[in-house]
């Protein structure tokens, strides 16, 4: 063989262990179960696709980001997100959907950023939308699937930030800023990570007088139930219509049992230009520093790029690599389903194939079973079955066979009976 | 909105819609719970390799069907198969993880071939490795997983093509063949493909002599039972040992009750080089003409290329998406799980957040349960529960909220009742 090559990923790449591996698998099955309760539909796209399609919404960090490259005379790149490549989906089967069309998607996305704990270059995201007339029971409805979804997991209280593109519109314009709507969403969205101070600087360089600066800096400081907060909206104007959806949504979450876990934030603003109406952020309750865990909001135009046809929609998307790295040891105590493995120890050769058989009895049963192949001793076999934290051993020798019986040993009590292969 | 890109994949890939994509998880769930009942793990690999780790193997036409890219200073590729990156994780991870380790993998992998019916660039397959101190056990116990894995889908008979890369070996060696083994092997493997005269062209090509030719060609015609092929064999300078891994294999997939789904034929030698003992191949009964869907072998030396230490083992990959494609109608039509969904209707607004709360109940109980949030006439309401195959509606209008029950009909039937939410 020639030189050995150092077996290693690219930096900002993360792979999982196999007892790791259980973990995030159960926490996928708990949220595709919460998901599906709902009624969304399955939906994986390709990880490739053209670059054009990818690049549609064109400008700012995200081509920097993509992982992009010429394959013959075809420019491919990976997706970065799952919001596009649903866009492209929905305009290119759009007869055959039915709307209002629900989906939810769980894949990994790549995106070239600095690695830093907890984020990765490839990394899953859980996606759910909800296409169609847009109404406000839409947007309910995510935020009370998404909270269920994260409940689901069950190990950490999560508390969802909701705010609305609209109101902080018709804020600035009511205290007289004309500046560029997208510009002030980009300043205030920063005030969790650089300060008060900091965003106060942003916006003096967009030029907000020191009065304007004083008033959204005001605005964006309320923070409670909805009753709260809109009753602090009166100093701003505010249309009836806008402050209506705030109520309303408020009373759809309490249907849906999850208004506790709700409060309404006017510094939630989302960076990204698409959202139109609600955003959310989705923090974990002791975690906070670790910033949005789950984010999303409503668009108008959704498929903009791809089709003449409108489509709007309401989205929450779950960061689930990034979920699962800032709590891995809690899900782990917590959701590590006990091991349901029965090793089936051969105490000789002569006794191989009994075992094979028996053990495919046990799997009829629909238990998780294996068998060494290379029959060694015992004291071999049970240090394997240890070390792959089995529950049981099954154990076949001369006695077993004498009385068509097998030996069951419980591994955590070192209990063991002789039983009929039936009743193990 | 700017001029519209249509939207579409680039050529060579395939998406499922929300039905087919139904079908297509059941199916790997069901294969899932096959790998899991033996005591595989899940493991899952990144999609992005260094183009340094995957092109290790070095040379034939890998490279050119493997995407591959520099981003920044750093060359990355997609991952072609995942055995490669199997050994890679196993290099990188001896320490921590045990051995024999089995694992299996349902992933994606991407491969620039020219595509055609059945065959995608981006795909999956499901694989499963053992890895440990090598025995026929281990070999008998992926083609015994396997064959459950495919006859779980319980959708059409399987056949697994079982060969000897040394019996082959031997063969030619005792018919005085000094060629280069691997090539012989190549020759062989085309025998499906383009029929004897093309493999006897191929074979005098490389300087067999006629007899040699004749010989070869009639060796690989055998085909049978283990009993039958090794009384052929008889004819061969087979050495002891290796047809009595012949008769082992032959009895223990016996024991794992496969042996009637399991056919010897001296004309499988698979491509690959790496092979050093059974190899496997597999097809659909009836549809023979698609080729092997599942396909694997033994081999003596995984991690070479990543380490000094020797691991052997034996493998099973099955092309998922191919089969998928094949087979998708005969799926569907038997795997497609009957719908569950339920879909409230409120008969008016003002009965809108009832049936949130109705709905919530309802998934309390484990029901799959849906509210439209636009509510309009009861009849647009019951048509989009058809187009999403309801099984039963759920109506809430003035009569049931006044006896406090609600009205359930089902939509095969057309039956209807009221009946108390509980009772739903």
């Amino acid at each position: 063989m020639s030189e050995i090559i150092t077996p290693r990923l690219p930096s900002g790449f993360n792979e999982l262990l196999p007892d790791d591996q259980r973990v995030f698998d159960v926490l996928i099955e708990k949220i595709t179960r919460e998901y599906e309760s709902f009624g969304y539909s399955h939906l994986e796209t390709t990880a490739l696709e053209l670059t054009e399609i990818l690049q549609a919404k064109g400008g700012d960090s995200t081509d920097k980001e993509m992982y992009s490259f010429t394959k013959g005379t075809t420019d491919l790149s990976l997706h970065y997100d799952l919001t596009v490549p649903l866009a492209r989906f929905i305009a290119e089967h759009e007869s055959q959907l039915t709307f209002p069309f629900k989906r939810y998607q769980i894949q990994k996305v790549w995106r070239a950023e600095k690695p830093q704990k907890g984020r990765y270059r490839e990394f899953y995201q859980c996606d759910i939308d909800v296409i169609g007339k847009p109404t406000v029971g839409m947007d309910a409805e995510v935020v009370a699937v998404t909270i269920n979804a994260l409940n689901s997991a069950g190990v950490f209280p999560v508390v969802v930030h909701i705010a609305h593109r609209k109101v902080l519109q018709e804020m600035i314009l009511g205290i007289g800023v004309t500046q560029d709507f997208s510009a002030i969403i980009k300043c205030v969205d920063k005030l969790e990570k650089i300060g008060v101070a900091g965003v106060e600087k942003m916006l003096s360089e967009i030029s907000l007088n020191s009065d304007q600066i004083r008033r959204v800096i005001e605005f964006a400081s309320h923070k409670g139930t909805g009753t709260e907060v809109i009753a602090a909206l009166a100093d701003y104007k505010i249309s009836p219509p806008v402050l209506d959806e705030l109520c309303e949504i408020s009373d759809l979450l309490s249907s849906y049992g999850v208004l506790d876990q709700v409060v309404f934030d006017m510094s939630i603003t989302r960076g990204l230009e698409y959202y139109t109406g609600f955003v959310f952020e989705t923090n974990i309750v002791g975690h906070e520093d670790v910033g949005s865990i789950a984010s999303g909001g409503r668009y108008d135009n959704l498929c903009g790029y791809y089709s003449k046809s409108a489509y709007a929609g309401t989205g929450f998307s779950i960061g689930l690599s990034r979920l699962f790295s800032v709590c891995s040891d809690q899900i782990k105590s917590k959701l590590l389903p006990e091991s349901s493995l029965v090793v089936v120890v051969a105490l000789a050769d002569t006794f191989y194939q009994e075992a094979l058989k028996v053990a495919q009895t046990l799997r009829e049963k629909g238990m998780v079973v294996e068998v060494l192949h290379d029959i060694k001793s015992m004291r071999d076999q049970l240090s394997y079955a240890n070390a792959k934290g089995a529950s049981r051993v099954v154990i076949i020798g001369e006695d077993e066979v004498a009385v068509n019986k097998v030996t069951l040993k419980d591994m955590k009590t070192g209990a063991q009976e002789m039983v009929e292969v039936i009743n193990v």
